[in-house]
C-alpha cells in the first residue's frame, strides 16, 4: 500500500489532510479516487491506514481506518557524517542509507573532498537529495522520514558531535591492520534507551591522518569494517547493516 | 599500492608475469617502469608485493620481494543468486558485493524479472559484469575475484543449490511480519571449517509464493532482514555485511 508523510499538524484522531506534491501523486499517479487506501504517518510516532474521503487539486482528505504500530526505526537514531564525495555518490547513499535505518545525513566538507558545493548550489542539491529520502522512505515504510543537512565545515561536525553518546570513525587504515572488533565492541554495549550514534566516513582519499587526529581527541573511535577496503559510498551502508544486525536480529 | 589478479601458472615462488589488458594499465594509465612495485595475486592462496623488473608491449615481468599473508576474504564463501532485476542494478550489485566479500554472483530468471538476456547479450554482459568484479576486486583488496556466472533458471537455481550448506531466502513478508532473529539464529551457528553460504533474492517485485515455496522444498530458510522493506539490489549488501560483522567482527 502506497505511504505518504504529513506533517503532525495534518492529522488528527481521526483525520488526515495530504497537501503539496503527494496530491498531484495520489490523483495522476497512483490514480487513487475516493474510497481507496494508502498509508500515512506523522513522521514522528504515528501511522494509520487511512481511506480517501474528499480530494480536489490541492489537497486530499482521509479518515482514518486503522492506527499501526509497526516498529521499522532502528533502535538507536544514527547520523552518517559524510565526507563529501564526488559525483551522485551521495544520492545512493541518501537512497540506501534511508533503507537501512539512518535517522540524519550530514555532509561534510573534508580535506580531501574534491567537489565543493557553494550556498546557490547547496540548498537545491540538498532539496533533490530530500525527495530521494522521502521516497525511499516511502518505499521502505519508514515511519519517519530522514533528514539531510546542508554541507558542514569540518569543525561544525567536530563541534556538533557533542550531542552524540557513541562517536564512530570508519578508517581504513584500520581495515588494512586486520582491527576487527572494535565496532562489535561498542555496538554490543549500545543502550537504545539512551545512546545516539555518529559515523563519520572520510570522502575518496579517506581522512587525512590530522582529520582523524581531531576526531580522536572529540572522543571518536577508530573502527575497522572487516579487512577489505570499502569505497566510501559502501562503508556507511555497512555501519547501518550491522546496527540493524546488532540491535534488530540478534537482540 | 595497485593490485592485480593473474592466474595460478603466471607465478612461481620468485616471478609473476602479468598479460592482458593489464600491461597496457600498467605501462599507459598508471606509467609505471621497472623498479616500480605493484601487487599481485594468484587469485587462489597467494599474494605478493613484487617489483618490475623488465615490460613490453604483450607482458610485464616482475620479481617477487615479499609473500603477504593478509586475510581478506571472509571466513566462509557467499553466493548470492540474485533474480534479474532492471537497468544497472546487477552492477551495482557486483561492485558493492566484491568489496563486501562475496565469492559467487548468480543471477536467474525469476518469476518476476522484468528484464531477460537472451544468449548472446547473456555472455557480453557477464563479461561486463566481471570487468566491474576485478576493478572492485583489486580496489577493496580481495585476495580471490568473484566469479559472475550467466544467468540460470530457477530449477538450475534449485538443483545448484545442493552443494550449499546454508541457504536463505531474504524474503520481505518475514519483514513485514517483523521476523528478526532466523538469519542471526544460522549465523551464529556457521561453522568456517565446513559451510558454504547461498542467498536468495528475489528481483523488484519480489519472488512469488510458488517460488518460495519450492525454495523452502529445497532446505532454504526465509529470513527478514530487519523491519525495513529494503530494495533489491540492497538486501544482498545487507546480507554480506551482517555476514562479515557476525564472523570477522563479532567472532
Amino acid at each position: 500500500m502506497q505511504r505518504y508523510f504529513v506533517s503532525p499538524d495534518q492529522m488528527t484522531d481521526s483525520t488526515v489532510t495530504i497537501r503539496g506534491d503527494d496530491v498531484k501523486h495520489i490523483a495522476k499517479v497512483m490514480r487513487m479516487t475516493t474510497g481507496d487506501e494508502v498509508i500515512c504517518s506523522n513522521n514522528h510516532d504515528r501511522v494509520a491506514k487511512c481511506e480517501i474521503i474528499d480530494f480536489d487539486d490541492s489537497r486530499v482528505e482521509l479518515s482514518v481506518i486503522e492506527w499501526l504500530d509497526r516498529h521499522t526505526e532502528l533502535p538507536i537514531p544514527v547520523t552518517i557524517a559524510q565526507g563529501l564525495p564526488k559525483s551522485d555518490k551521495l544520492e545512493m547513499i541518501v537512497q540506501k542509507g534511508t533503507e537501512l535505518g539512518a535517522n540524519v545525513f550530514l555532509p561534510f566538507q573534508a580535506s580531501r573532498s574534491i567537489v565543493k558545493w557553494d550556498a546557490k548550489k547547496s540548498k537545491k542539491k540538498t532539496e533533490r537529495l530530500q525527495k530521494i529520502i522521502k521516497e525511499a522512505a516511502e518505499q521502505s515504510h519508514r515511519n519517519r522520514m530522514p533528514v539531510c543537512e546542508e554541507p558542514i565545515t569540518f569543525n561544525e561536525l567536530i563541534s556538533q558531535s557533542n550531542t552524540y553518546t557513541i562517536k564512530v570513525v570508519a578508517y581504513e587504515e584500520d581495515a588494512k591492520q586486520s582491527e576487527s572488533a572494535k565496532l562489535a565492541e561498542l555496538f554490543q554495549q549500545i543502550d537504545p534507551n539512551k545512546d545516539r550514534l555518529l559515523v563519520v566516513v572520510g570522502p575518496e582519499g579517506g581522512l587525512t591522518p590530522e582529520e582523524v587526529d581531531e576526531l580522536k581527541k572529540a572522543g571518536f573511535v577508530t573502527c575497522g569494517l572487516g579487512p577489505r577496503i570499502l569505497r566510501t559510498e559502501t562503508a556507511p551502508l555497512y555501519v547501518l547493516a550491522a546496527v540493524s544486525y546488532q540491535l534488530e536480529l540478534l537482540r
